[in-house]
């Protein structure tokens, strides 16, 4: 069997997270057992999500357990199988987590999923057409629901979960107006991914001073906000939030790494009868086929084409995650090792 | 026609309300025209909405106009009447204003209607079978929409909107628990208004020690919140709320007063997959006669009994309000005038 590379969690941070809370171990994959499918991992993807998991505090779903391969999201090629749904060559979906092989009990349901890559990206599925796409296309579909001409927004929108909710928006015929950090992500976002404006929040420093830039962007109001973030960019949001608006929230990236930002002016939830709605997007995998399929049909029509930040090698893993923790990455963070 | 005293907002606080802010004037009635009705009020309803429309600032309603008479509730008697549906010594509720006396035009729509006194007190019309109880009502069976046996709480319990809706989330064989201020109010909560428990924020000066005291009420955590507050009763809810929790805004009282008061664990909406959503009860008018109907069959099957914080004569109704901005009142807030 292969040698295979693996980033184990080593010890929880204290604070922000560091490269030292991970370990490198090179072991070799074991033998296959019936039903079990070995899977060599094209692309890893890297996710804000990872960072809440390095802690062992209550959250939706059980920490990381240390000493293990870091959890995580892998497309890639199967090796070998001794399942007879899988075959040598086909391309899979899984949860196969920061190493360079996996071995799958293909048996469990959802633990590996074949793709069909002739037409997108086989790193697509890592992205605008994986857990990031999906994540957009719930929180639009299901918490905003904006009328066709609504104004909409959305947070780190250079990023797989925002530029998919542009595309998603733009279909629905609303005006969609982004938030990133830098004029080379706003120029992306709007040039690129095709929304309607893009503020950068880098120019603000405050969010009475951000929020009168989202005004000019959103001469209407905002109806609808999609928050990957936290903090500032969500209070500015909801200074020029509509009566009835919807805010549907995945992200608080701000508050992974150190203290609890606070929501600066939550009576405005109340003065503009605001609807504010948390959600995990695997808490609705039946959902997910619908998903996929109008994310698939907007990339394959060429409406969806976000822009990927790649490191390579396995040895790359922790330094592009602390990045992406940062907001250095442009685009989805992918980890390429074959 | 009678001589009427008013009292009119005179200019805008900075900052806290004080009584200074109102000038009581004496006029005449003015003589009936068609279609009008002269009610001579029982009581006023004094309500912390108050508060907001004296501010000059956006705002889900108009600002209250200076120099005229201050907005709210009354309950009275009709004296004179121009509008064929409406006769001498009909009772009567409305929006007639801090004044003794209001002319009406009884064929505007929602502007004054009649009501049954003979089982129910008449000022309970301003109260539990009032806007307050409506507002509970709402909160409690359009946005939490418990299960029987699921923990829902209420801030400003002992007050009018909590009565109602710890009577209501009874009825529904809900386990219900009240934050409020003081001992005198706690026991009031659980020994009079039927409370499953009732904790005094007065006790703790910090969100996580109230949450601890919150945990030993609600051993099961909580489902469901109603907010009249904001502030740290909200914090230590928010910290104690289940997965897909609800939590019903309709009151902000601490951040009328100066200062926005900030939400501190806006992560946990993420976390708990929380919905949030504020609301005005006046924007929902198809639904009070249900809410009406529900909320007068509890008062008359004695289930619904709240006590009344009761200020005599016109002159009293600044302190009164006054006081009930700084939580010195015990139930709902009125002035009698007659």
């Amino acid at each position: 069997m292969p040698l295979n590379r693996q980033w184990l969690l080593d010890h929880r941070p204290l604070g922000p997270a560091e490269a030292s809370n991970f370990r490198l171990i090179t072991t070799e994959a074991p033998a296959l057992q019936d039903a079990q499918v070995l899977v060599r991992h094209h692309y890893l993807s890297l996710d804000p999500y990872m960072r809440g998991r390095m802690n062992d505090a209550r959250s939706y779903a059980k920490p990381q357990a240390l000493g293990e391969v870091m959890i995580g999201g892998t497309v890639g090629e199967v090796v070998q199988s001794r399942h007879p749904q899988f075959t040598e060559g086909d391309q899979v979906v899984g949860m196969g987590g920061w190493q360079e092989y996996s071995v799958v009990d293909a048996s469990m349901a959802g633990a590996l999923r074949k793709v069909d890559a002739s037409q997108i990206p086989l790193s697509y599925f890592l992205g605008a057409v994986g857990m990031p796409g999906v994540t957009a296309w719930y929180g639009l579909s299901r918490i905003i629901e904006p009328q066709a001409g609504a104004t909409v927004t959305v947070s780190a929108a250079a990023g797989a979960v925002g530029s998919a909710f542009g595309a998603l928006a733009k279909s629905r015929g609303c005006r969609v107006v982004g938030i990133a950090g830098g004029q080379k992500k706003c120029d992306y976002v709007v040039q690129q991914l095709g929304f309607d404006a893009c503020v950068d929040y880098k120019q603000f420093d405050n969010p009475a001073a951000l929020s009168q830039a989202l005004k000019a962007a959103c001469p209407d109001g905002i109806q609808g906000h999609f928050e990957n973030v936290g903090g500032m960019a969500l209070d500015a949001v909801m200074l020029r939030m509509n009566p009835f608006g919807r805010i549907a929230i995945c992200g608080m990236i701000a508050g992974y790494d150190g203290q609890p930002v606070p929501m600066s002016f939550p009576q405005l939830i109340l003065r503009e009868r605001l609807l504010v709605q948390g959600f995990i997007v695997s808490e609705h995998m039946a959902l997910w086929p619908q998903a996929l399929k109008d994310l698939s049909a907007l990339v394959i029509a060429g409406k969806l084409s976000p822009r990927e930040s790649v490191a390579h090698g396995i040895e790359s893993a922790p330094e592009a995650f602390l990045g992406l923790l940062k907001g250095q990455n442009f685009g989805k963070q992918l980890v390429k090792l074959v």
